[in-house]
């Protein structure tokens, strides 16, 4: 079995990361990181690098598509070869999947059309202007299309997933394998359950980095897109 | 505030990539990617590879120690160079702290000698055996040193750190912007909650890996520690 995870410049890691660790520990699957070419990819905080061991379409037909986010996302809402991959291993996929703004590029790509589907809690208004229909779950099953909520829900998705390519045995003993047995020391992961004034500030430094990070894409790329989250 | 993760041939990614991804939040903070020597490292199952951006040493006197387990801290424990930075970085942090198999390493470093730790649930004896006493909690915190079990306990415990380096503020902040609201499809996450049949199939099927991995240690390394595990 394979799993494709397309990075691209400011992807967020966990996003990434999580899905791969889960996904990697069942038997006879293999994890393939691509890139717009093999070479290093900086995720978001440019704290990171992880190398692309080759281009997108080295893998035109994954079993299970797994797209991370991150403020990337956004220069890729019209990078029509990037979409053009991504409908290709759609169409062939057995799951197609998304982790937070992931699914911003399935949109754009035309995949989520009234489709119900999740991503980053910050993002579910974009998510519903691309053509999809925001859920706010942690993780949204329709059909092979498998969405989650931001970046740590991937982790949830893909013991979920495990469960629906092989057998919840496999799920579990990955689940422990990886010691998931999570004690958060605070409740405050969702927007419903942490305070107002938490939220508020959530808000504010995000779209502080959100607008400093467009300000960087390249002038070639249109920033319509971009600009309206 | 300067974090320095530690990264070596056959690390667990999302031990890195978990604690990285919550404190690279905390403003003003820098993560440090750093190995043997600057270039690619590769995770435990040859499926992921990260750049590291520098020898270990580049990073004397960080603030904050987060070192990750993997089949590659056995080769580890007898790795004087790894481990005289590590004793270098601990007598000068504000905090010291482990993921996983990390734990091994500061044990065999000497800095957990008598000191309760905590490790991922397989490696309790070997924790042990390197004079630490293992403690099968999540997060085990003793003055400055900090530890967590398996894998995504790294997140756990980094947001606990967050709390401890800032405000608690900070802490449901970050993990509000990661949506950490986990909600896990099974209840499998530790060996006293998985069935007993799970928990003996991930005894078997860690055990053929790291059987696997220690025949890769080279030659020239000492693989006695290695081997007791």
């Amino acid at each position: 079995m394979l799993v494709a995870i397309p990075l691209f410049d400011r992807f967020t890691a966990l996003d990434a990361v999580g899905p791969y660790q889960v996904l990697s520990g069942i038997p006879g699957t293999e994890v393939r990181f691509l890139g717009p070419e093999a070479g290093p990819i900086r995720a978001d905080n440019r704290m990171l690098t992880v190398l692309a061991e080759g281009p997108w379409e080295d893998a035109p037909r994954p079993d299970v598509l797994v797209v991370p986010g991150g403020i990337g996302t956004r220069a890729l809402l019209k990078d029509e070869r990037l979409l053009a991959w991504v409908r290709e291993a759609h169409e062939h996929s057995t799951y197609t999947t998304s982790v937070c703004t992931g699914s911003l590029v399935l949109a754009a790509a035309g995949i989520l059309d009234g489709v119900d589907a999740s991503t980053h809690w910050m993002e579910r208004d974009l998510l519903g202007e691309l053509g999809a229909c925001p859920v706010p779950d942690r993780v949204v099953e329709r059909g092979k299309i498998v969405t989650a909520a931001g970046v740590s829900a991937g982790i949830d998705m893909a013991l979920r997933l495990t469960e629906l390519l092989t057998h919840a045995d496999v799920a579990q003993a990955i689940q422990l394998g990886i010691e998931y047995d999570p004690q958060p020391p605070f409740d405050s992961g969702s927007p419903e359950k942490a305070r107002p004034e938490i939220v508020e500030l959530v808000r504010n430094v995000v779209d502080a980095r959100e607008a400093e990070a467009l300000a960087e894409v390249p002038a070639g790329r249109d920033r319509s897109a971009a600009a309206s989250s």
